[in-house]
This record gives C-alpha cells, sequence and structure tokens, in this order.
C-alpha cells in the first residue's frame, strides 16, 4: 500500500510518493511555480508584498504527482492502483480569496491582474497596521485569543490579511465568498468541493493562523470583529464552524482529479496541515523531541499530551490541541530568519553567490569567540519568543580587521542563540526536549552550523531521514487514514527515520565560550527587545575582546 | 624669502617649497618609506604593532627636500640661496630610542632587526597594559596628571610606550640613552645635535603626550615614574627638562646637512610639532576655528587665548599652552579611525577596492535615515569624547533588504557623528567654534562625506586651501623664525588660504533627520561607551524604521 504527500513549498511544489509499511520513498516530482520571481508575485514598491498565483497550485499538483508516480513505476511491484490515500502540506497563513464555487478569484479574468486576489503568501507583511490593531483589540477585550499566540498577533497570519485586503482592496474583499487556506484548499480541490462553507479546514492553520479555539467556540465571535471592522464579522459567516485534526479526512478523491492524476477515485485524502507541521511528523516528533525545520525561516514544532495542561508560555506563536498530532497539543516557534540572513549577507551584501562555500570553510577554522563579534538575528524581525517583527539586524565587535568569514560565522552563531532563546523557554515552561531533530537543507548540507547549532544548545543536533520531510509526514498522514498503520505513534515508527550515523554532539570546550557568549547576547536581546529598559551594556564589547584574546592566544 | 616644510607622515614623507610673502607653494617632493609594508614595520603575530625604520627618515628628508628644491627651481627668481628657515612636523607619539650619540639604536647593526629599536610609530597599540597601569596610578597620586588628557593616558603615548619596552624589550630599553620624539629628533639631525640631552624638545609631543606641564615642574616627578617602574625614574634624568612653543628654535641648519640638502648652512629650524598641529597653523586655525585634518583618523585641533582660563574637558586628549601657537593654549582631538573604517569596509570586506566610487555614488543618493542603519564609528576605538580603545563598532538596523551602498554611507554618518559629539564637547566648556575647516584627501576629494559632516554637525564646512597644510604650517613656522612675517597671526593671514568656492552648507532638511538619528547614535554612544548604565533602547529599532518609513515615502 502506497500514498502520496504533496508539499506546498514557498518556490515549488513537491510530491513524494511513499511505501506504508516502511515509509520507503519511491517517487518524487518537484515543480517550480512558473508565475513571479521564483513562484511568488512582488511588487517593486513594497517590500512587504509576497502573493501567488493559485493558478501555479493546479499545474503544479498535476505535474509533480504524475512525476512522482512515473518515478514510482520504475520500482518493480508498484502499482498507481494502490496509492490508498493522499496528504497535502502548505505554507501558511496563505490564506486564498475565493468565490461561491471555491474558485479562486485570482482564476477569473476580472481578477486575473489585480495582487490582491491571489493567494496571501505567509511572508506577506503588508499587514502590520492591522496586526497591531487586532493585537490591541484583543488585549482589550479578549486577551484570551492571544494568549497562547505569545500576546501578540501577526502581521502574517489570517485576520491580518483579510483585513489589510477589506482596507486596501475593497473590490477584491467584497468579490471574496470565502477565504481558504492553501492547506484547506488544495485538499478541497482533489475532493472535489465546490462550495467554500464545505472546505473541510483543519485545525493546525485554524488555531495557528484564525485565533480558532474550542475555548471559545471557535473562530473569533462576531462582536470583536466587528469592532475590527463589521464586514469581518459578516464574513464570518462564510469560513467555517469547526476545525479538524488530522483524525478527519478532508474528503475523498473525485473522479476528476483521479483521472487528471491517474489515481483510484474515492481515496481518502487526509486534513491539510501546514508545511512544518507535516515535517515535524515527518521527523518522528513526539513528546520530548523538539523538532527544528531550517530553511531561509526556521519553524520548531514540539508535542505535548492533550492529556496534560500547557500553560501560556509567552513569546511562543501558538499552542494548538491537535495542530501536529491528533491528541496532543501542538507547540509552534521560530525564527523569522535563517537562511535567508546568510543568503542576504553573502548575495546581498557580498554579492557573490560563490562566496558560501569559502566563507563556510573559513568560518569552520575559527574557534567560538576568537572574532569577537556578536549579531542578532533580527534581519527579518524575531519570530520568537520577542514577538516583534520591527526588530533588525545588529553586529557588534568589528574592528579594522574583521573578515568577512567571521561575520559569517557571527551571522551564524546569531541564528543559533536564537534558537536557544527558544529552547530555553519551551524548557522554562516545563515543556521537556530531550532531543533535537533537525530538517531541511542547511541541516543535511551545512555541518559546521548544526556543530554551532549543538555546542551553543548544548542540545545533541540530530538529522531527519528525510530530506523530504514535510511531504513524508503528510503521506504519514494519509496512510493512517487510509488504515495502513493504526495510528500516528506506530505510522511514524514505521515510515519515519533519523539519519543514519549523523548525531552533532556538544563540545565542552565550545560550550563554556558560548555560555558567555549568550550571556551577552542576551543582554542586547533583552536591551533592544524591550525586555530590560534599564540596561548596563558598558562591559559587552570589553568582555568580547577579552574572549577575543583568550581564543586567539 | 623662502622656506621648507617638511611633513613626516604615517607611510612617506613630504617636503615643500613656500614663498614667504603670499604661501606660494614652488615645490613639493614626496618620498615612501622604503621599510615594511609601506613603511611600517609590522608583526604578523601582533596587529597592535607598529614600528618604523628610522633609516627611512634620514633616506626621504634628503630625497624629499631635493626633490622639492629641484621643482621650485623651475620658477622663476628661485634661488635655493634664498631658503631662510626649515620646519618639521610628524606624526606622534612616536618615540625613537637613541644612544648617547642621538643616534637611533636601529641603525645599529646590532639593533636593527630588532623591532623595539626602531621608531614607535603613533599606531602602535602593544601599549595597552602600560596604559592603564599609568592611568590607574595618576588617578591614584596625580590626577592633575591626566585631567587635561580626558582623565585617560593613551596606549599610544610616550610613556606607555618606552614603559612597554622596558618590559618586553628589556636589552633596548638598557641600550638606550634617552627617547625622542620624530618631531624632535629630525629637527636635531638637521641642527646637527649629537647628544640627546642638546635637543630642543617641542611642547607640543612633550605637553600632549609625554604628561609635560610647566604646573608640576616639566615631565611627571621621579617618585611617580619610580612607581611605575624605578628604570622610567633614571630615564627621566637623560630626557629633557625643558621643553619649547614655536617662539624657539630648534637649532640651526649644521654643514653637513646644509651640504647634503645644497641650502645655505646656519638657516634656523623651527621647533618641531605634531603633524596636525603644524597642519592647523597651515590651515589657518585661530580662536574660533575648529581644524579637522581628517584622514586614515582624524585630529580635530583648536585654540584658545592663553590669557584665558580653559578647564579641563572630559574626554579631550589634550590641552596644552603652545602646543599649536605660541601664546594659546593647543587643543587637541581626534577620532580614532574615519578613512580606515571605509577602507575596511570596502577593501576588507567587500574585498574590491575599486568599490569606493560606486558606493560613494551609490550612498549620495539615499536621503538621510532612509537606511534604517545606524553605526558606531568605533572600529579603532574611541579616541574622543570617551577614551576608549576597548570599544569596537557597531551597525544596527540591518534587514533582508540592506545593501552594501546603505552600510557605506552608514559608516560615513558614523564618523559624521562622532565628528559631532567632539564639537559638542567643545562647545559645552566654552571653546568658541565658529566655523571647521577641513583637511586632508578626504576633505578635497569626498564632496558626499563633506555635505553629511555638515548636516550632521550644523556647522558650515570649509576646506584648507592647501592640500599639503602640514607641511605649509611647518613652513610658515619656519617664516616667522626667520623673520619674514612679525608673527604667526600674520604669516597666516599672508601664507595660507581656504579652498576657494567651497564651502558645504547644513541642509535643514537634512539637518532635522540627523537630529534625530545623533540622539540615537548618542544612546548607543552612551549605552555602550559606560556613560550610562541602565540605558532603555528599546525603542532605538523601531524609531530607525519609522524614520525610514518616512524618508522612503
Amino acid at each position: 500500500m502506497y500514498t502520496i504527500g504533496i508539499d506546498y513549498g514557498t518556490n515549488s511544489v513537491r510530491a513524494l510518493v511513499v511505501r506504508c509499511k516502511d515509509g520507503a520513498e519511491l517517487g518524487t516530482g518537484v515543480v517550480n511555480y512558473p508565475s513571479g520571481h521564483q513562484g511568488v508575485l512582488l511588487d517593486p514598491k513594497d517590500h512587504h508584498l509576497a502573493r501567488q498565483n493559485p493558478a501555479d497550485y493546479l499545474f503544479g499538483l498535476e505535474k509533480s504527482v504524475k512525476l512522482a508516480l512515473a518515478q514510482a513505476k520504475k520500482t518493480k511491484g508498484f502499482d498507481a492502483r494502490r496509492v490508498a490515500g493522499l496528504g497535502v502540506d502548505s505554507t501558511g497563513s496563505s490564506p486564498i480569496p475565493v468565490d461561491a464555487t471555491n474558485t479562486p478569484l485570482a482564476l477569473q479574468k476580472k481578477w486575473e491582474k489585480n495582487l490582491a486576489a491571489h493567494c496571501w503568501l505567509w511572508k506577506d507583511h503588508t499587514s502590520v497596521k492591522e496586526a497591531a490593531e487586532i493585537t490591541a483589540l484583543a488585549a482589550k477585550i479578549r486577551p484570551q485569543f492571544i494568549a497562547k499566540c505569545g500576546n501578540t498577533y501577526s502581521s502574517e497570519w489570517f485576520w491580518s490579511k483579510i483585513l489589510h485586503c477589506k482596507r486596501t482592496a475593497p473590490a477584491v474583499f467584497k468579490a471574496a465568498h470565502s477565504w481558504v487556506e492553501l492547506a484547506d484548499w488544495v485538499p478541497s480541490v482533489l475532493a472535489g468541493v465546490k462550495d467554500p462553507l464545505a472546505v473541510k479546514r483543519g485545525i493546525c492553520c485554524a488555531g495557528h493562523k484564525a485565533l480558532y479555539a474550542d475555548d471559545w467556540g471557535g473562530l473569533p465571535d462576531k462582536e470583536f470583529l466587528a469592532q475590527l471592522d463589521p464586514a469581518l464579522a459578516d464574513m464570518r459567516d462564510r469560513l467555517y464552524e469547526k476545525a479538524h485534526d488530522a483524525t478527519a479526512s478532508a474528503g475523498a478523491l473525485c473522479p476528476e482529479w483521479a483521472k487528471k492524476l491517474g489515481l483510484p477515485a474515492g481515496i481518502p485524502i487526509a486534513i491539510g496541515e501546514m508545511d512544518v507541521h507535516y515535517g515535524a511528523i515527518g521527523s518522528g516528533v513526539t513528546e520530548g523531541t523538539l523538532v527544528k525545520v531550517i530553511g531561509t525561516s526556521t519553524c520548531d514544532c514540539g508535542v505535548v499530551s492533550a492529556a496534560k495542561t500547557v500553560p501560556d508560555i509567552p513569546g511562543i506563536c501558538g499552542i494548538v490541541k491537535g495542530a501536529i498530532l491528533p491528541g496532543y497539543y501542538g507547540l509552534e516557534a521560530g525564527q523569522s530568519a535563517v537562511g535567508d540572513i546568510f543568503k542576504w549577507f553573502v548575495e546581498g551584501v557580498l554579492g557573490d553567490v560563490k562566496l558560501h562555500a569559502t566563507l563556510t570553510a573559513e568560518a569552520a577554522k575559527l574557534k567560538p569567540g576568537q572574532s569577537g563579534l556578536l549579531s542578532l538575528d533580527w534581519n527579518n524581525g524575531n519570530r520568537t519568543i520577542l514577538v516583534d517583527q520591527r526588530l533588525t539586524g545588529l553586529t557588534l565587535g568589528t574592528t579594522l580587521y574583521t573578515t568577512k568569514a567571521e561575520m559569517y560565522r557571527a551571522l551564524i552563531e546569531a541564528t543559533a542563540f536564537g534558537a536557544r532563546a527558544i529552547i530555553e523557554r519551551f524548557k522554562e515552561y516545563g515543556v521537556p526536549i530531550e532531543r533535537v531533530v533537525c530538517a531541511g537543507g542547511i541541516a543535511e548540507k551545512n555541518p559546521l552550523l548544526m556543530q554551532i547549532y549543538a555546542d551553543v544548545t548544548g542540545c545533541t543536533m540530530l538529522v531527519a531521514g528525510s530530506s523530504q520531510a514535510c511531504a513524508l509526514g503528510s503521506a504519514v498522514s494519509a496512510a493512517v487514514l487510509a488504515g495502513a498503520h493504526p495510528d500516528f505513534a506506530t505510522a511514524q515508527k514505521k515510515m519515519t527515520r533519523l539519519k543514519a550515523g549523523v548525531a552533532y554532539k556538544p563540545k565542552p570546550a565550545n560550550q563554556k565560550i558560548y555560555e558567555r557568549l549568550y550571556v551577552l547576547y542576551r543582554q542586547l536581546h533583552d536591551s533592544f527587545g524591550g525586555v530590560n529598559k534599564s540596561a548596563d551594556l558598558s562591559a559587552v564589547m570589553k568582555e568580547l575582546l577579552d574572549i577575543k584574546a583568550a581564543q586567539s592566544a
């Protein structure tokens, strides 16, 4: 028996054919989105805008699955008729305005040129003002709404985006019968759902991005929404009453898509989750395991049994029951930029993509603290634990002899310090972290970064066995739904693994230096982040010089 | 009547033949020092070390004067027999260990390979510990010693260097009969002085670098020195009792050097001063005029009538009567790195010297505050007003879109903010600054920087008329000594000028933005500099983003 996981990333979609009994990956198909710049529709006048053409999703869906199946067919014994389920994950919050037939507005001639009618990609930051407004109103009259997302509602999230659409593109807002998250929309397409109110919505996006919770009867109440804008209260009627965890199905594969893809009609489609959440499942997340998906930005996922009580954790982006694994609270944290920071420095500042390799090699020769530099990893704001997008990067300790390799290493270290701040925050609030499993290209390809993360956090860094953890997790969910395994725990045990022979262990000598550097990092972090408003920073530069002198000796 | 000014810089020596009646520059000769890296002897194992070969000084002296005379001879009416005096300026504190015949140890076979036996160039920073020790002892038992140099004795200065020599190269220290500043040594060579105790020492180096003052009877007392090291107290007997301002002569040109140079024997030699001090004279310094010599680092010089009382000014490197103009207090301040910071960023980090021009052009297109960046100009520490070499550079406000041109401009702005801090400190303590005259290559060649300095400081920036202001100032001093003019005021009026038609006036719209940015700069400056030990920096990044948004609109 096989299932297919389909993973919608920022620049491409990937389909993965997986054998349910052992997780063997038989075929992969990757399709880059044809529209915009690397699949993203941009506005040269506004860096904050990032949209995506829904036509790319349909094009990529058909093509990626077909490519994956074609490759799987090379494996002896594989038969597409034995594909028993499909799972979909995607970026989020990436809401799409749709008409009454569940068709994205952007697919209609009338709206195709209007960027507001396309999918509002997760990294669209145009809605900063609306986010602040939602945060302020919630703080005033519904503090419980934001208590589980660090007391701050983000500009990346559902309500900020649709409120911004109402304000800046009212015609689009008016034409939208409903809004559907990408992670829910693709399953609904596969299931042939022609009415947005009939789309099965996942608790993952709903809980993390749309303030949905059983505690207050689902989405935010109309009174609250009306205070933001009466139109939002009206829209609530055309969204959903109930969201579902991965025990539910998003529907059965409709004949039209079954034919297109060459798969059996009627097979179940897993509920949609966001990429990193299914990625966490594909990386073997369990209680005690933190999964870090390290890419342009980072997502950190953990789970805690729903039988326990999880307190509100300041600065943690979301604590949502069922968001990852059914029966568990899903916890999500993240860093707004990791790979993006290295890319900025190497390609944006130094202007030479080839330098990544050279600088990594040179940075690897440096000892911790030897550069005398200290950076903050805030070039794209701070998602966790400060939840403040209006923070910026900082590098301190430069001399007339500072090299680009030293600056590069300092940026890697900065992201490691940011990672540690998240782990410490989880632990402070009783979330056990016994091991860290990393997924994503950087985790697989950058041993320097992985060792620095181990040395800085004091945790052994493991690497997920699959390079396609998100798609694999979607396939795992489909496999459970299809009955290939009795539950997620069994399915994960059979279908997921760690990368063999890879474990980055903390080196005590390095840890000792990083302990000192982390203290300094936190001084800057707390001071510029507003945690400490009477900071004494007079010793920071000198302490760095002392460490530098000792490490250069 | 003509005089010759001879200016010993960091990498080369320059001689300038000047007509006394109008300051016309008839001939120039520049000689790069042949030894070391661009004239500086380095230690690959210690970035702090910077020495210079005294043989280069003699080689350069003869060659540069001859070149200058050869060129002057092309002017009709010029006759070398009518050269009436010589003046010398040099970097400082650049002390040279000499034997009992006033010969540098480094010129002897036995010592030529020993870096400690060479000249200890101004920018040698090996003596940080000794400087701290001297500062601490003075603070304890002789606070008056350091009250006029910002309460901090520098590692760049005379006593730190010779104490460090005693500690780390005792054989050299033992072999040294005396130590002579380069600015005093070259005049003594020209005058044929064969005994270091007979060398006429200038008050400029003595007062600014060796804690010399009439108030306490010259150099520091032996009791004080003995507490640092008894050998220093012994050395005091072989230094000097009295130092002189520019009313005194360093001697008369000896027959040997008269012959070598082709000049009349017996003509007077002006007392030696440090380059920027004579540079201030050559740039037309008067009470109310601040002269900024902008190069790799910056020196700021002002004068206040000796009839007035000048208070101790915290953080100002030196207030020495007669150090620049006789009859005036000379005030010296400076920034540890200016051109060096741009050089570091462009050549050291970006690795392409050609980018200076491109980045300047791109940076010129930006409005103040448009980058959202803020930097501290401390890549080589902070000389004024914090007097702390153990400070380092900082850049804050980087995003994923920050460009190298933005970073370059932020570094220029940082040096402008540093310049403003100095001007404000002078004014706070009653030193009038009505105009700013800048000298040096950057002042002449970089209109972007000059405009930013005007906008940031609120002062009109003028440019010295001579590109060779230091050598010109030395020639002015020689002209007064030779009787060509009755006094310095007259000589300056006749012999120096401003660059015609150049005046960078503050632009009110830019000033307004820089007022806000300077407040933020001072928050960082005071916090990391230890002035404010309970800083609230939580608004810094956000304020920068607000300014950026407004300036990008």
